[in-house]
């Protein structure tokens, strides 16, 4: 159960540079490639002729060539020629709404009539030159909301993480989860503490002591369908913590754009968006290795997490004051699905 | 759904030369071996005693002996020993009819009593001494009738194989699809053309010049239950084309036999006979290995057009002019499929 | 169908040396570790906090912590703390039975209330100083019964293992098996006869001539839920066989634990012990070496014969007089199986 009307990260612009990419989203198989003038193009990969995928064909002149038996299909799922046919009574397959916008490859797996570009939040720090981002992907084989719930109670990080971002203050600081409308947030605040080997290493990055006590935050952001931005950093204690000015703190924005590839697997965009030294890529291609290595450290509890779910469909999970973001995200996912469901009137 | 009250290939001698083989044929558990005085035999592999695979034994004086305890099996199904035992009373497990010929061992999974050796087609090229021949075995998950489709349809050269035998003017020359009670045949006639890569070498190997205008020929055969023949090669124009003279034209036959494993699996037996320098070995390895390549560029495309199927049941494909002789075979088959229904008498 | 209230082996102290273990037994998902004082705990691997696998945490100070967030769990199901939570109200998790013994971990996977320690046989071999035991766990995919069949039939040592252990003379000799109350005892004593190659390698390594005549026996014996110690060995011939002095023959116990892991999955612990130069580590290990390519030669004839048994539900295997060991020992697993029914009173 995913809300289909709603923007879903498909994948980045490098993954179709030089050939379709077939990506299943939403338990629906898609062809992404560029069509006319550029311009990202998702349709169904089924070929009407005898249902090949039509990623495993090729772009020419912004048509989508299938390569079993040549048939050219157009931008908008029609047909547009094939050799020596008619192609006009071919029926047409479906098409996607599909947008570049942000560094990736954005899709609406639901009713295309319904797709809304302003439905896009905004999102500064992939737009501002002031940021830089780096990032990758991973497959994992759970439902997109246990990565939701992840990502909303950072106390795992005591646990799962805890060579690297971990620390025993994560557990003892109490969180607080604000609901504003769709949005969730929920933040914690740790002060005059002494920062994990991550952020020690962040700190020196940014040119700062990192072994003097610091203040840490963490603000977790969850915008439906199933995004979650993280703001995250120390700052050196005294200065104003979350608030301190630039030149006391090391901070960036963890990103998270969970798309569900089927009810049980997802689509992992992960990374992270920083604001300083922006043109640094060597120090970017450091903090994605670190990322990646740390992030995969959820792999397996998340997905052995997924397998005993669903041997034991019908036992209750326990709802915590650390779980309440990720119990208020699916409130909200809740009401989108509602939204979504079919009208039954009187 | 395949007609089972045919001959199929199940394997090559080689095959059984040292062991037993258990293979998996129309939905059968079969394992085949040399019996008395070296017939090939293939029974049900399932030894009565404690269901053991037969085809993990051995073959001892023409008995399959079971690998696990011993028990001695006749070529007829029947126990014949087992230490210690009377056998008299044990179950037959099935014997299925089986012959060699042509190199290749054939196997009717159908009911035994109607196995007739003379429906059995004769190929020549198999017999003649001016023929020689090389092949190989692929496993693909697809429907055994999406291959008949391939083979029958070889306007996917220009797309599948594109740099080797694919060439523009087989989309732009139209076929001609014949049935002869139940032979289909689709033959395609290309003028005054320039030969492909795969048809360049064929030229040279057969000490012909490889740069001027060629005709070129594909005659294909479909007959029941699956096998398909085509007739391919190329000649200097303007001598005649397929009925050019043989010092003017390289010419082949590509050998198709595909025989189900499952509904959605097969083994593809495909080879390539030719009447030129049948003697040199060499130049069968060589173009044993090419054709390898170029028939190995169909797996990935028939085993995710299958998926594409299973996931979209009721969509219904497109049967074009390209497509006739797939869309006939099918007919031939469903025929045979109907005459093998239980009948149902008013 | 297995009896639940029954001990399995589970695992060894090895196993859970450095942190707990997770394995499914009889269908339950277990994590094992050494909870207060060291003590042997079994549970249930599922956190009730979110569902997380506990196997993949850590013990501290003989709780286990969860992997995820760190809920601390007791040796009875019961949460005992949870970093900023009161957990009196955490619904209890189930705890198995466990003891340690033998050199392994037994578990309990019924009802915990009727666990007995004394339910568990002697093993004399494994607390005797004069016995040295060696051994080691595969995981095979079938029914736990198919592996007693083959331990309480060893005539498919001639075929299985032909160039170890085997040998014609086990087929022509006829075996007599008793059932003693829950025990099955099926013997077979081979006399005047040249020992196999196995069992030549282990006169010479107990100091003796291997190329003399000899007595050998198997004596299988059976007890449940689904263990078979088989007693072994040779002695030159005319001296008393099974009873003839020490000095005359080489001797041991093959060791086979089979745990049920799933309905048609085992895990199985196997093993030799011997109550000759028991200080011989060198020796030890080589016979484990040995051993285990033998018994790894079962493993492809059983998984096989239980996807021909899958494939035919309802086809009668043959009760060979061979068999009646197995036979028996299925009719005692019956038996307790039929204790463990729900009772239905009129």
């Amino acid at each position: 159960m995913f809300p289909k009307n709603a923007w879903y990260v498909a994948c980045t612009p490098d993954d179709i540079q030089d050939k379709p990419l077939g990506r299943k989203i939403c338990g629906e198989s898609m062809v992404f490639y560029r069509g006319p003038e550029g311009k990202v193009t998702a349709l169904e990969d089924f070929c009407p002729h005898r249902g090949a995928p039509l990623s495993l064909g090729r772009v020419e002149d912004g048509k989508l060539v299938c390569g079993y038996h040549g048939l050219e299909m157009g931008c908008d799922g029609k047909t547009v020629a094939m050799p020596g046919q008619r192609v006009r009574g071919f029926p047409a397959i479906r098409a996607f709404a599909a947008i570049e916008r942000y560094g990736f490859i954005w899709v609406w797996p639901g009713d295309i009539a319904q797709a809304d570009e302003s439905k896009l939040h905004h999102l500064e720090w992939a737009e501002n030159p002031a940021w830089a981002y780096g990032g990758g992907l991973f497959h994992i084989n759970c439902d997109y909301r246990l990565m939701v719930d992840n990502l909303m109670d950072l106390t795992h990080e005591t646990y799962v993480h805890a060579s690297s971002i971990g620390q025993k203050e994560i557990d003892e600081t109490p969180t607080k989860t604000e609901v504003h409308g769709d949005e969730v947030v929920t933040s914690r605040h740790m002060e005059n503490i002494f920062a994990p080997p991550f952020w020690r290493m962040a700190l020196r990055g940014n040119g700062l002591a990192d072994d003097v006590p610091v203040d840490r935050w963490q603000i977790c952001r969850f915008t439906p369908p199933s995004h979650v931005m993280i703001e995250v950093g120390v700052a050196h204690a005294g200065h104003g913590g979350y608030d301190a000015p630039a030149e006391h703190k090391a901070a960036s924005i963890v990103v998270d754009f969970i798309t569900p590839e089927t009810e049980t697997s997802i689509w992992y965009f992960w990374g992270m968006a920083r604001n300083f030294k922006p043109d640094d890529a060597e120090l970017t291609a450091s903090i994605r290795e670190g990322q990646g290595k740390i992030f995969s450290e959820d792999l397996e509890m998340l997905e052995k997490q997924q397998r005993n779910l669903l041997a034991h469909p019908s036992r209750k999970l326990l709802m915590l004051n650390i779980d309440s973001g990720g119990v208020q995200s699916r409130k909200v996912i809740d009401r989108w699905l509602a939204a979504e469901a079919p009208q039954v009137t009187a």
